[in-house]
C-alpha cells in the first residue's frame, strides 16, 4: 500500500524482504532480499536511500541507532521508536508525561504478578514487553497460576489492569521531523481474538469533547517522544463512572498501544481521507508538509480480510472477487498478496457511505463472501 | 497509474517498455525492455499474460491481431482497436451507426482538400489519418497552399470541416467483454496549442439534456464498435442554433476523437471517483464486473503539469513540491516520473470540492508554481 502511494509522489521505494514473494516484493521494481535482523543486509539495504522507514517494529533498536549514528536518516528514530518496541518503556515515558494507562508493573514471576493481582483486582492482563501483535503475547489471567507458560517462556512481561472499557478507539496521526502534525478523525476499532475486524470512521456517537481529548493526546505523545511518520494511538474509552482523570486529562481515555507504522486503523484513509496515512507516512518521513486529513464521505467502514478455512487459496479467490464486485460495486476491495492463512490479515474491504449500520453490513458481507463464501445478507 | 491500481485489486502487472527508465518501468516489478513495433517482442511479452492492453495506440493493429489469432487475449481487440488508430476507419464507422461527426473527405492532394475546403468553407482541419496526438498531426488550413508540408510528408489525410464548438466535452466510460458498460459523468476539457491542459469535472452549466445525450452516445459507440476497457469520446459541444440534427441526436454534440485506453481526460477519477479509470480499466479488461463511477466530491478540477523551460530539470521539482505542498495542502500532486521536455505532460494536479472557480484557481496556481515557480496566487 506504501508502493501505491510512493508511485504519484515521484518517489522510488526500496524493500528490503524476507522473501522474493513477499507482498511488498510483488509490487516494488527495487526489491532487496535480506534479513531485518541483520545489521549487515540493513546497512547493504539503507545504502543510497535518502530515508529508512518501516512497515512494521521488529527491527532491533540497536541496529536502528547503529544506521543512525552512521549517518543514516532512520524515521521515526530510534529512540522514539523504543516505545512502539518495548511496552514497558512506552508505559514508564507515558506515565511521566502524564498520559493516562492502565495501572501496571514489571512482573518477573508469579508471586509479583499473584502481588499485582491482588492489589488491582482479577483478572489482570499479562503482556510480553516485547514482539506481541494481533493478540499474540497478550493473555487474560484469573490467577497465578494461570501465567506458568509465560513465564516459561522467560521473556519479560507486564501485568495491567484490566480496564473497565466501552469500546476501543484509535487516533492515527503523523508528524515530520520538522514537527508538523495532522490527525485524522477518531475511530472505533473491533477486535476478535484480539485481532482487529472492523474499523468505523469517524467513531459513531462519541462526545465531541472526548474526540478532541483523544487528538490532542495523541498529538501530545507524538511531540512528547519524537515521533515521525505515522503514529497510531490505540485507546481504551472508558464511562464517565469508571473514569479516574490524571492531570488535565478526563480519564475517559486510556491509551492501551502506540505503533510507529502505517496501522490497520487507518487503512480506511485509502479512499476515505484526502490523504492515505501512506501518502502521509512518506510524506511526513521525507520531511515533506502533510496533507489535508479531511474525509471524503460522512462515514467510512473498514473490514479486515482474515483468511478463511484453509481450503480457501489466493488462486480460488478470483471467482469471489468476480462475484464481490457484481454485488457491491460501491465496495472497495484490497487484496495484500499474502499467502491465505486462518485468521492472518491478508486484505482489506471499505465502504463509503453516509449510513454507518447500512455501510458495516455492506462491508461485513462482502469480507465474509470474499473469505468464507458465505451469501447470508 | 496502472500499477498504482493493479497493487490492491492482487493483478501482478507486466510492462513492455521501451526503456528501463520509462515511468512506469520506475515502479513496476515485473518490465521487459522490447519494441512495441516488433511482433516477435510482443509474442514474449505475451507469454504467459491473462491479458494484454494498452497505454497507447501505436502497436500495429496487424501485430494485435496476430496475437489473437494466436490465442492471446488482447482487450480491446484489434477491430475495435483500429478505430482509435485510423482516424478515416473511425469517421466511416460513426458515420455508419448514425453518430454525429464533422463533415470529412479524405485527401489525397491539393485539388481534393482545394475541392473540400471551397465545399464546406475554409479554414478547414486537416490530420494526419495515424499517429497524431496532443496536437501533432493536425493543422488548421487556410487555403490549399498551406498543406504543401503535409502533403509531401505523403501520411493519408484527411479533411475536417471547421465545427463552430462551444467548448470541447470528454465522456470517458469502460466496458468488459461480457458487455457492462459504466461512464463517468461529462466533463470539460480545456486545451491550449491542441494539448489538454485542464479538466473539470463535471462539465459546468451543461444541459442535463445534452449530458445525458452524451452519456448515451458514448455507450452505444462502445458497444457497437465492441469496445473493451476504457473508451475516451472527445466531443464538440455545438450551440442549439449551430446544431445540425442527425437520427435520434440533436447535434448539439459532435465527435472529435477515440481513445482506447485509460485518457488523461479521467485522470480525476483517481481521487474524483469512487473507481478510477485505472482500476475500471482493468476490471474491464479482465472482464471483472465494473466499480461504481459516483463523484468523491461536487467538482473536481485536474490541471495538467506540462514541462517547463529547459532548465527545470525533474532532480529540481523537489522543493517546489515541498512548498505546493505546504500552500496547498489539499491539491493532490501526481508526478509521472518522466523527463522534462517544455509542453510534455509530466504530471498532473486535482483539486476537490464544491466552487468550480475556486478550484480552478488553486489547481492552476500550484500547476503553474511546481512548472515554472511562478508565484502570482
Amino acid at each position: 500500500m506504501t508502493a501505491q502511494a510512493a508511485i504519484p509522489l515521484g518517489q522510488s521505494l526500496r524493500v528490503l524482504a524476507e522473501k522474493a514473494d513477499d507482498g511488498a516484493a510483488l509490487v516494488t521494481a527495487d526489491v532487496m532480499i535480506g534479513d531485518y535482523r541483520s545489521i549487515d543486509d540493513l546497512r547493504t539495504f539503507a545504502k543510497g536511500c535518502d530515508v529508512v522507514t518501516f512497515d512494521h517494529e521488529h527491527v532491533p533498536n540497536e541496529h536502528v541507532y547503529a544506521l543512525e549514528s552512521e549517518g543514516v536518516s532512520v524515521q521515526p528514530r530510534a529512540a522514539a521508536l523504543v516505545f512502539a518496541q518495548d511496552k514497558a518503556r512506552m508505559r514508564e515515558r507515558l506515565t511521566e508525561i502524564g498520559v493516562p494507562v492502565p495501572r501496571w508493573c514489571e512482573v518477573a514471576d508469579a508471586a509479583e504478578l499473584c502481588a499485582f493481582g491482588d492489589e488491582v483486582g482479577w483478572p489482570v492482563v499479562l503482556k510480553a514487553a516485547r514482539g506481541g501483535y494481533d493478540g499474540k503475547g497478550v493473555w487474560m489471567i484469573d490467577g497465578p497460576d494461570a501465567a506458568a507458560d509465560a513465564f516459561a517462556s522467560g521473556a519479560p512481561l507486564l501485568a495491567e489492569q484490566r480496564v473497565p472499557i466501552v469500546r476501543e478507539l484509535a487516533v492515527d496521526l503523523a508528524r515530520s521531523p520538522f514537527g508538523q502534525g495532522a490527525v485524522w478523525p477518531v475511530v472505533e476499532t473491533v477486535q476478535a481474538d484480539g485481532i482487529c475486524v472492523e474499523v468505523v470512521a469517524p467513531a459513531p456517537r462519541l462526545a465531541d469533547d472526548v474526540a478532541e481529548e483523544a487528538e490532542q493526546l495523541a498529538l501530545r505523545i507524538a511531540a512528547e517522544l519524537d515521533v515521525t511518520g505515522v503514529l497510531a494511538v490505540e485507546l481504551f474509552e472508558v464511562s464517565a463512572a469508571d473514569a479516574s482523570p490524571v492531570g488535565e486529562f478526563s480519564g475517559r481515555l486510556v491509551v492501551n498501544e502506540l505503533a510507529m507504522r502505517p496501522h490497520n486503523s487507518a487503512h480506511w484513509t485509502i479512499e476515505g481521507a484526502r490523504t492515505s496515512q501512506f501518502e502521509q507516512h512518506l510524506r511526513a518521513v521525507l520531511d515533506y508538509p502533510l496533507g489535508a486529513t479531511t474525509m471524503t464521505a460522512p462515514v467510512v467502514v473498514m473490514v479486515n480480510l482474515l483468511g478463511g478455512p484453509a481450503d480457501v487459496r489466493p488462486s480460488g479467490i478470483d471467482e469471489r472477487v468476480h462475484h464481490c464486485m457484481a454485488h457491491w460495486p460501491d465496495v472497495k476491495i484490497h487484496l495484500y498478496g499474502k499467502a491465505f492463512r486462518p485468521g492472518r490479515k491478508v486484505g482489506h474491504v471499505t465502504a463509503l457511505g453516509d449510513d454507518v449500520e447500512v455501510l458495516r453490513v455492506r462491508a461485513r458481507a462482502a469480507a465474509d463472501y470474499l473469505m468464507n463464501g458465505d451469501r447470508d445478507d
